[in-house]
């Protein structure tokens, strides 16, 4: 048959079908976010899945220009793009038509992206944000806020571990600039701090004129991962301005996340420059136990608006929710509740009663199906189990009694219609 | 300057930019519909937003594949495909991916379509769908749970006048297969019958040999819509099998939206077809006062899984969003919550107050933000006003007390800080 050996060449590679079970996980994981953004005081905003390409570029750095869906708009004649990534497009929105709206400006959204990746399986092409924004401050505060939003997200989503790693670009960025080279050695340096690869690092540094600070201050950047404890080791071996005034900053979100007392959850790397392009301060990822991926991340960058006419600090981050749903999928389980509450069969060829019945249950909030198809009790209740229903309700046999039956026990009442009719009827 | 003058050309023709006012009520909107959904025991289905055209196509019709967004997918070599419309992919994933699961299926979405249109202004390329299938089923009940869908979905948006127009594409092809003539000139009457335009229709009639039962029949269409009353004249002029057997299912569901007692809101129109390509049987749509676009559409499609390798009867509707916003703009004003509670205003430097109340009261539900900016108590009620605050909460003039200043009238309480904390504590 057609479709039976081909079904996984259905679909392009990095995107996928999300069933029942999985895409009510994903609208648990949307609706909790979007509830506690707006417990925070912030508000939805909508950009498109369209923009022009040179529009949209402007808010993007190298990396995720390479990875960017282009296209002729034969409408336009113009070359058009799916967003890989919405903070951009905010940072547009905000620049170009809420330059009335007084700062701070705390924003949300939650949408999909599109991003090319390498040939490499299993990599997703299709990516679910759900982020915040947070416009129009420039203080420690803010960068705080983002932190203490994401570890009470992850709360209460049930992820009971979970690490924020916190690094500073600006640290990272103060350090290199005493590496008086560019290009690939430079380039080389990086890699060998990001992958904490010592020996590489030192042989790559002999090659460079360093004095012999410079050339403490980068040894240093791989080990500069732990807990609290990496910062008072970052102060005694850095001394740039840029690099202090970095750590400075840490410190002082670090004050505030103990006001927070979410200090626990937080540890640092600032020998890692993960951040996107437009990062200009605090950077954050968050990890569940057994996840390489991040399920969040963001940070600093007060550069972005700018680049849309209208300059403005900023910081914010976005969760990944297919890594949410990866990692928190035993817990979601049960919060994302996926049983209905009734299947209603009825017996005689009436339907008028079974009608009424769903529509009254309805009304009270319940949710409820009838059965539709000529078939027995049994093949009934069959039915009823597969597809997760909590009771059935069986009507019709006689006019004024109808069963109730909890298909986890198969325990049974016999209740009056009109009580079940009542506005004050109770599961 | 760069921004001022080209802020309209920033985004290409037919998507848009919501901002918060806006994108708050869609995500009611949304909210209300999958709500609904859920009550009807419809369970979320989440297909992804790229797919192979060749895959796609199979479920488009000619309309539809028209105006699809397509392009060369670098990491395949194939041609890809943003979906113009959601159906086709769920009856891929009922028809490979779900064979397994008992019917029938109650399934729901909601997502973002594309589609290309015509130059002409003001058409949405971009548009927000959120939709219901029900497969498995023949029966004029399901066609008849889709209604009563539709109308609950209308009155719980507030809604209160609306109509629900029914056609019946099998009784109008049922008509025009009497009509012995094909190409240019069937479709001159099939366009003549939908603009209604009787003389326009009797010429063109004339220049093909018909029988006179027929040509009565096909004359009769144009005039075949209204209330219940259409369903009798149509009966008294229409002989052929085919129209009879559709007209004998439109009775059917007429009885069965009689015991829903919503038949107030339905008009039926057999001399339109409206539906896309897959529709089989009954279509509707609904329209609100004063937009003459339809709010919501959809209609019987057995024929669409089978073209994905498994048949079955199938029926459903989606609401366009876009179109719900515009014509429920102002009642949306009070339900989709443009409010937060509490704005914070620290009056010393102290921030630790502040933040514990914040996240208290957070904690009991209420949207809370600090403001962050050091300004005085004056520039922040501002700053709450603009930003729709209900509440602005003064804290730190002294260590026991608080002070609740109410915005809409300037009412002020002076509170203990210790109450506020209480979790009894009510605004």
């Amino acid at each position: 048959m057609y479709f039976d050996a081909v079904l996984e060449s259905m679909l392009p590679k990095g995107v996928k079908d999300f069933l029942p079970g999985k895409a009510l996980k994903i609208a648990y994981l949307d609706r909790t976010l979007h509830d506690t953004f707006t417990r925070w005081c912030f508000r939805p905003i909508l950009p498109p899945s369209l923009e022009y390409l040179h529009v949209l570029e402007k808010g993007l750095g190298e990396g995720l220009r390479e990875k960017t869906f282009r296209f002729d708009d034969r409408q336009s004649g113009r070359l058009v793009a799916f967003p890989p990534d919405i903070t951009p497009q905010v940072a547009r929105i905000v620049a170009t038509r809420m330059r009335e709206v007084p700062l701070p400006l705390r924003l949300c959204y939650s949408g999909r992206v599109l991003r090319h990746t390498e040939q490499q399986a299993g990599k997703d092409r299709e990516i679910f944000q759900a982020g915040v924004e947070l416009i129009g401050l420039e203080s420690p505060e803010a960068d705080a806020e983002m932190i203490a939003m994401a570890v009470e997200c992850l709360t209460l989503l049930g992820a009971g571990e979970f690490t924020i790693d916190i690094g500073q670009v600006e640290f990272f960025r103060g350090v290199m600039a005493e590496l008086p080279v560019s290009g690939r050695l430079a380039h080389e340096v990086q890699l060998a701090i990001s992958r904490k690869d010592l020996s590489g690092l030192q042989s790559l540094l002999a090659q460079a004129p360093l004095t012999e600070r410079a050339r403490e201050e980068i040894l240093a950047l791989p080990r500069l991962f732990g807990g609290r404890e990496v910062l008072a080791r970052a102060d005694a071996v850095v001394t740039n301005d840029r690099s202090r005034r970095a750590l400075d900053n840490l410190y002082r979100v670090l004050e505030i996340l103990e006001v927070y007392n979410i200090e626990k959850h937080v540890t640092f790397d600032l020998g890692e420059l993960r951040g996107l392009d437009y990062h200009t301060g605090i950077i954050f990822q968050g990890y569940l136990p057994g996840l390489g991926r991040a399920v969040c991340s963001g940070g600093r960058y007060d550069g972005l608006t700018a680049r849309y006419g209208s300059p403005a600090p900023a910081t914010g981050f976005a969760f990944n929710l297919l890594n949410l749903l990866f990692a928190l999928d035993r817990q979601l389980d049960q919060s994302a509740g996926q049983h209905s509450d009734i299947l209603i069969f009825q017996a005689g060829s009436d339907k008028e009663p079974a009608q009424r019945l769903a529509q009254s249950l309805r009304q009270r909030g319940y949710s409820v199906a009838r059965d539709m198809i000529p078939r027995d009790e049994e093949a009934s209740i069959a039915y009823a189990l597969k597809m997760n229903f909590r009771y059935i309700l069986i009507s019709g046999e006689t006019e004024q009694e109808v069963r109730l039956l909890r298909l986890a026990d198969h325990t049974e009442r016999r209740l009056p219609y009109q009580a079940v009719l009542a506005p004050d009827f109770i599961l």
